[in-house]
């Protein structure tokens, strides 16, 4: 973020924008009160020298984990000291930017007990946790089970002479394994285990498991707790503690378990509560919503850094003594980037309707509507899927876009792409993700028959008969600047890979069907993901924009983000006979001129995110484009600098050059 | 690598194999001859505890440097103590597989001496480097300047009182930035510099300059020399010294610049000698061929690793008590497994063509023959490009398709990822290579109408009036597994794609044109390319293969190679007209059918690599399969769980949950 009378080698490149920066922010940010708050957290995050991430990657796993503590401690201190409000403190803890603890405890822990602890629970556990006098995380994965819920193996045997659960870790593959917090932090664990009692297993439920002690932290009888080791990248994850759990024969009341969908009496009856199982699903939909949200945010950070690095970073080209040519300049450059830069903008607004979806859903369920909920699941499955694949790999693209210098830890992008690329495995693997939509997708074509009327983000299948025979009215380039032309295209091309996926799966006429065309089925359901991003986009603008040059600026992102998907799938839309070659080439014709037009904002265009240095933690990507010095500078504070000639020369180095190894050697050479 | 008498989960898979491992070992590794090698080389660093890969992710960057000294160190004593070959210590050096400073002095230093010294020079420098007396890296890189060697800003001028260069670092973007070996562990340094004299600036040439002291390592006056600092990864290319480079008016001998290609003489004056420049363009093409050839085998290591965890991975479909479903099994595994099991097959046959290639053109060279350079020149940088970019990410995708345990790094495959990434920009940056391949293409079409008739890789140009009209025959799913069709379909979309983009840049007519269909001829280049990998595979399947099975086999892969490549770009293969959607469906349904093929000799068809688990260097690629009791062993040497009460508690945890920060909030709860 600006620093005032400080150098800004990027100053010409923000002379360039055509658009006001200000509202393009607050567009960005959700509104005046989001970007408000967003801006004084950041501040606040910026300034403490605890919160400082100069040298993470150069700690070792101890140190690095121990830090991260520091920071979760001193971040709840000032969410108390400073009264912050819950949007706040969730603000403040997301801006230290390092996984940590405490996010599985509000992100997980808490909102699982919400939505399936009975009303007398939450009323004991709730205080509890709001205060953090117990530290929670969510052990659901085991070492042999991640993606099928359903086969998990852990036990929870209800025991009537005690009126307790009896925990237990059958076999090995049954041991917990990666729930973040449990390794060295949490006191409390909501462990998901197959519930027996009576002689039957019930399939699985939700219990709180206290896992630590509560005066001295070491682990009560039976538990085995440990971290499960260094993961991918220099700091990246490694300053959560993803932990392994085992239990043998550990005792809980039988009130720990969670109640509201359904109970055990003291006689060790099960009984399924008349509360609809639909209301659990409340949850899911948050966590989703704020994984796309997040998609955008990380993806935009990697692009902050790649625009404004590839303006700083020159080469070939300079005649004499003219400078050589900005990287950015470059269409192969382009080419690659600005798609980038235009898909976060359409996730951020994917995302933010997604949030008014979340609302809406919670109303519906609240009045036992049900009616939405197929729709929406497909919505968040598809959208996890899609926006955390593209971001993690946008944002890898990005680090690549800044060369040589993008590998050093230094440029933040390393970092950033460790920490990010699990999102595209937890809460859901995006390939079984992409099925669920599939199946949603080939239900609809389905009950199109009976008259049942696709709606929201599906609704376009209602127009099947037209998608699947009328084609593309574009005849020259600027047709394809029409966004009614855009949306047809992409709606042609999801309607007929849909109805060929669902001809194949019929043709089968059984679930082996599914599983034998499971190829084209993801290639539908991506097709759906793509035109809801590109749909809820255009709806956007249609519902226009304020502030100079923003809604133009806009009008071009989500057509360079629609040409760029439409060119890299030409595919998809030749095969199915959407599209003639004529149409896709002027397709890519027209996408080159865009690029053209967005060069001169691309570096407004990435300030608007708003991501302060602290955030960033990216020489490359300085607000000031300062790279080249402090490049140099950071090289100085590795710690094999620490000494002029290096530990190791006496015993390894040294009899090299001396020849101490040489011996009958010599004669051969 | 088998053990005897020990556990083996594998063995039904193996059981499956269709064809004899043996012969399909030795066409792997390129005659038995050089299986043998590999095998007893193999066999010594994985018995030697100095080679141990067990801790190197848990290191401080220090430790992690120190120990890799450590086994440079004892991997030359060794090659010393057991006279081996120069084959056999290339071997060896490889198989420690660990980045480190004498890759560069081999790699790099060693190879330019005996390109650009002269005879003389040769006599004087390669014996020291052959004994190790001097350790060497190649400093070419700068802060400011990568692909843009000719932009480099390091002077070398020329002092006749004293018969010395003088070797200076204008300023702060001419520090030599990147090469390996140079910040801790090189007594000299190759150097680039502009070459100065008679006030004159003669451009870019290489010199040696000593940079540390031969008798206590302290770099010499005039020198600043260090790390650049962290990057990508926890070891990855971590434990190489990347250095950085500055000259204060270092003074070196006149004859310490190579002079084989031109020298200064005393009195200053700039001579080219009457050697063929073309002469030193033979260490290109030999390091570009080995980037090549590390490129299968790296993409193979990720593939072995892969495709045994697959088949030890079970997730949902399990009915009752039996075993859920191998995820081997899947199809949508399977579409993203098989094509990177194949790609691995055919680079490294593209790769022996490579090594021909090259002494064809060392031969060629001797006689002055430099007919092919050109063409050699567009094989070298295309291939160098393709497949270090479809490994790079094809190892990423290896570790995705291991689902969340892909991400520990006890996996193996985040430090695959890391230390093969660079390769992608080392050597030539994969984009700005594409762009050579393309003016190759330009300028062979444009030679076509003068009757100049391409060769080599080239000659199916001279093809283009066939290839631009003419359909591919295809017309059942069968016809798909005759090579010809194959082949024949993707020259005719190299060759479209080549006229197109070659139209438009005429059209433009100027070296702005160039510029301008940047992205029109980065396709085409890349069509080129994969027709070179498909077509060396073809042909060498022509000439037969012996083995029980064998040939059977890796007909099967040829044709995953292709139709896959065919499918994913079936933009390209619609849009210039060269296939039709049913053709591009044929193909589609053609591959799926071939995966059931591929699909019992998965794990021999990796086998045959002959990769140790030393190498691999990964429990879920274990040979053996027993993956989930050693991934829980090995979380226990985590240095976070050496105590049971994790460090930063009293500090950090126990405040929070006994509420010390709590106080004027708890109100507003």
């Amino acid at each position: 973020m600006e620093e005032a009378g400080r150098i800004d080698h990027l100053s010409g490149e923000r002379q360039k924008a055509q658009f006001d920066l200000q509202p393009m922010k607050v567009l960005l940010a959700g509104g005046e009160h989001e970007l408000d708050v967003a801006q004084r957290v950041a501040a606040i995050v910026a300034r403490d020298p605890v919160f400082s991430k100069a040298n993470r990657t150069r700690l070792s796993r101890e140190e690095l984990y121990k830090n991260s503590l520091r920071k979760a401690s001193h971040g709840w201190k000032l969410i108390q000291q400073l009264k912050l409000t819950e949007e706040e403190a969730f603000k403040l803890r997301s801006l230290v930017d390092e996984p940590t603890f405490t996010d599985l405890h509000w992100g997980m822990f808490v909102p699982a007990i919400k939505g399936q602890a009975t009303d007398e629970q939450q009323k004991y556990w709730l205080p509890l946790a709001y205060k953090m006098a117990v530290i929670g995380c969510y052990a659901q994965t085991e070492l042999g089970h991640g993606s099928n819920v359903q086969g998990l193996e852990t036990t929870a045997t209800f025991d009537p002479a005690t009126d307790e659960f009896v925990m237990n870790s059958p076999n090995l593959t049954s041991t917990k394994w990666w729930p973040g917090g449990l390794g060295k932090a949490s006191t409390h664990a909501l462990v998901y285990a197959r519930l027996i009692t009576d002689n039957h297993d019930y399939g699985i439920h939700a219990f709180i498991v206290q896992i630590r002690s509560l005066d001295d932290h070491k682990p009560l009888p039976g538990v085995t707790v440990a971290d499960i080791g260094v993961k991918f990248g220099n700091a990246g994850y490694n300053t959560m503690d993803n932990g392994l759990l085992r239990f043998d024969q550990v005792r809980i009341p039988r009130n720990n378990m969670l109640m509201k969908l359904a109970k055990v009496t003291k006689e060790g009856k099960y009984i399924s509560s008349d509360v609809p199982k639909q209301l659990a699903y409340g949850a899911m939909v948050y966590v989703r919503q704020s994984i796309v949200s997040d998609a955008s945010v990380y993806l935009s950070r990697a692009v902050t850094i790649a625009v404004r690095y590839s303006c700083v970073r020159r080469q070939f080209g300079g005649q004499g003594n003219d400078p050589e040519t900005q990287v950015i300049d470059y269409k192969t450059q382009q080419h690659r980037l600005f798609p980038l830069l235009a898909t976060t903008y359409a996730y951020r607004i994917v995302g933010q309707w997604l949030k008014w979806l979340y609302s809406d859903v919670m109303n519906r369920l609240e009045s036992h509507d049900f009616s939405t909920l197929p729709e929406v699941h497909a919505c968040t499955s598809g959208l996890k899927s899609l926006t955390t694949s593209v971001a993690a790999d946008g944002i890898e693209e990005c680090r690549k876009l800044c060369g040589g210098h993008g590998y050093l830890c230094s440029s933040g992008l390393p970092e950033l792409y460790a920490a990010y690329v699990p999102a595209c495995t937890y809460e859901g693997d995006n390939v079984v993700l992409l099925l669920q939509v599939a199946r949603f997708l080939l239900k609809t074509l389905s009950q199109l028959g009976g008259g049942v009327k696709p709606v929201g983000t599906a609704s376009y299948l209602g127009n099947l008969p037209v998608l699947t025979k009328q084609g593309s009215r574009v005849s020259q380039g600027t047709d394809w600047l029409d966004h009614s032309n855009l949306l047809y295209a992409f709606e042609a091309r999801a309607a007929r890979l849909a109805l060929v996926a669902t001809q194949l799966v019929q043709k089968a006429g059984n679930e082996a069907g599914f599983e034998q065309h499971s190829i084209e089925l993801i290639e539908a359901a991506r097709a759906h993901c793509e035109l809801m991003v590109l749909s809820k986009f255009v709806e956007r603008l249609q519902r226009g924009v304020p502030g100079r040059g923003v809604q133009r600026q806009l009008d071009i992102l989500c057509e360079v983000y629609g040409l760029f998907l439409l060119v890299s799938r030409a595919g998809d839309f030749l095969s199915t006979g959407c599209l003639t070659p004529t149409q896709v080439a002027l397709a890519k014709q027209q996408l080159q001129n865009l690029y053209t037009e967005v060069r001169p904002n691309a570096v407004a265009l990435v300030d608007a995110f708003g991501h302060t240095d602290h955030y960033l933690g990216s020489i490359l990507g300085r607000y000031d484009g300062d790279v080249y010095p402090n490049l140099y500078k950071d090289a100085w504070e590795e710690p094999l600098n620490k000494t002029v000639v290096t530990d190791g020369y006496e015993e390894y180095i040294r009899p090299i050059l001396q020849q101490e190894f040489l011996t009958s050697r010599k004669a051969r050479l």
